[in-house]
């Protein structure tokens, strides 16, 4: 089973009420009318030995990955996280040291945003440690979700941080949610569409432009790329900073002028980065120094050197 | 590790603020203020081997209960569904069609109470089947939620449904989650204290009383028996009945004239039991037909012939 073709189908079987589920799925949260007031909701896996290797980082980081994957759901959408609920499957032979380790670890990541673990299910099986963790978050004050699909040509494409190989350093059992950021760029700025990079920059970024019906040119020196993906390959670590993944920062497109505003004046002191530009033609490519154009594939870019 | 305890250690560890998370773990469902209203939440997970068999019942039908058993949790609390998100982790080798069919399964419970599936996480892995389904809710119309710590001395306790031989025989496959006679006795009756039946009568009563802090005194006669449990335990049923659990039938509390008038004149067709009442000594007690008393234990109970 493939898991995109699946979540494709699922789509297609959607059949919301605007009025209820103004966005279901296919952006970073589903938004729901609630009584009064709308809410958002996000679900996230950590399944030992796909998301986290729970040998190598132990209970504890594995628990605060849950809870920091969730959360920076939240950021993408520019929304303020209320409370979290967890379902955990623990492994039989686990003691209930590293039990409370997997806690304290949801509790790391969710209590400096304010966002209670307020309920759970957990049992004790045979199959390898799973942690669910669900976040409910609300509007920020007078302020709607920013979706996938709100980017306009002629968008400047941004990003928050550095790329490329959070997993094999570890980078993604440390990263903080850019809940702060998403919101102080939401009050400045008109964000158009936003996302979170957790698959990849080339992938998310063709999520966001197919969520818009638009394409992007992206400058290659302007990827900023992680010192630990130059650790990790030396002169040449560009395709790593597109494909790699586990990044968890945030991939936005906003007016050109309000980009200028923003790095000319930072507002916080996360390095923000404009990689290129939306196009109202829906290819994504990628132009190199010397002005060579290449399509960059969601999958991720080989530097041809 | 032991679940009980590990849960017992993380309420040790709750801090809420009342203000924003009235009820937190310990109840059927945390209860939430999120801006300008109060909203509910739960989680429950179908783990294969634990909750469900996957080969014997099928992916439809592990979809179902996945959400029905959330569900229950809703009743439980009075409360109306709102909307659900799914994390579902696929065994590497399961069919397109099989995973559609747990999608299927998921709506075929969520569907008939207005709550969509309105997001999810999906990941293919090595390990079993795991459907986590967190469903949202709010309060029913002008009314609070009913937690299990409102009983009162004198009260009333009655139960919807017939109990024991439910995991044996399917029945936990096949429950309709008691939404609608959760909701239409709220507005009927002044509801005390109510909680859903998954792990056992007795287990469940204890828990209520636990809550409340009081006890109960249960008549060994008026414990509605299921056929299922007639058909495998024959002439002695009744342990069945009290221990078996997976019967997602209410256990409720109610003034005693309330819990007559509903009993004269039905307001639904599933039958009410009075089953007890609740007693300010903590202890639990069953009644048998000669009047001799017995503690009822947590984890159900022998019947002495």
């Amino acid at each position: 089973m493939k898991e995109l073709p699946f979540i494709d189908w699922i789509r297609s079987q959607s059949d919301f009420d605007p009025a209820v589920v103004p966005t279901g799925p296919g952006d970073d949260m589903a938004v729901v009318v609630c009584g009064e007031t709308t809410v958002l909701l996000t679900v996230d896996q950590v399944l030992d030995g796909t998301h986290v290797v729970l040998a190598d980082c132990g209970p504890g980081r594995a628990g605060r990955k849950a809870m920091a994957r969730s959360l920076s759901d939240v950021a993408a959408m520019a929304a303020v996280p209320v409370a979290a609920v967890a379902g955990v499957a623990l492994p039989a032979g686990l003691a209930q040291k590293d039990a409370e380790a997997i806690y304290r670890g949801l509790r790391s990541a969710g209590d400096p945003f304010d966002c209670p673990l307020v309920g759970g299910d957990v049992a004790s099986w045979d199959g390898p440690l799973t942690i669910d963790v669900t976040v409910l978050a609300r509007c920020g004050r007078g302020r709607e979700p920013v979706l996938r699909s709100g980017a306009q040509p002629g968008d400047a494409i941004c990003v928050t941080g550095r790329f490329g190989g959070a997993w094999r350093t570890g980078r993604d059992l440390r990263f903080t949610p850019r809940i702060a950021e998403a919101l102080a760029l939401a009050q400045r700025c008109d964000l158009h569409a936003m996302i979170d990079v957790s698959d990849g920059l080339a992938m998310d970024l063709h999520r966001l432009c197919e969520a818009s019906e638009l394409g992007a040119l992206i400058e290659a020196d302007h990827v900023p790329v992680h010192d630990d993906a130059v650790a990790l390959h030396g002169g040449d670590p560009l395709a790593a900073a597109l494909g790699d993944g586990e990044d968890y920062e945030l991939l936005f497109t906003l007016p050109g002028e309000q980009a200028d505003a923003i790095l000319a004046r930072p507002i916080f002191d996360t390095p923000i980065a404009r990689i290129g530009r939306v196009q109202a033609d829906r290819t994504v490519q990628i132009v190199r120094h010397d002005g060579r154009r290449d399509d960059l594939p969601a999958d991720g870019w080989e530097h041809e050197t």
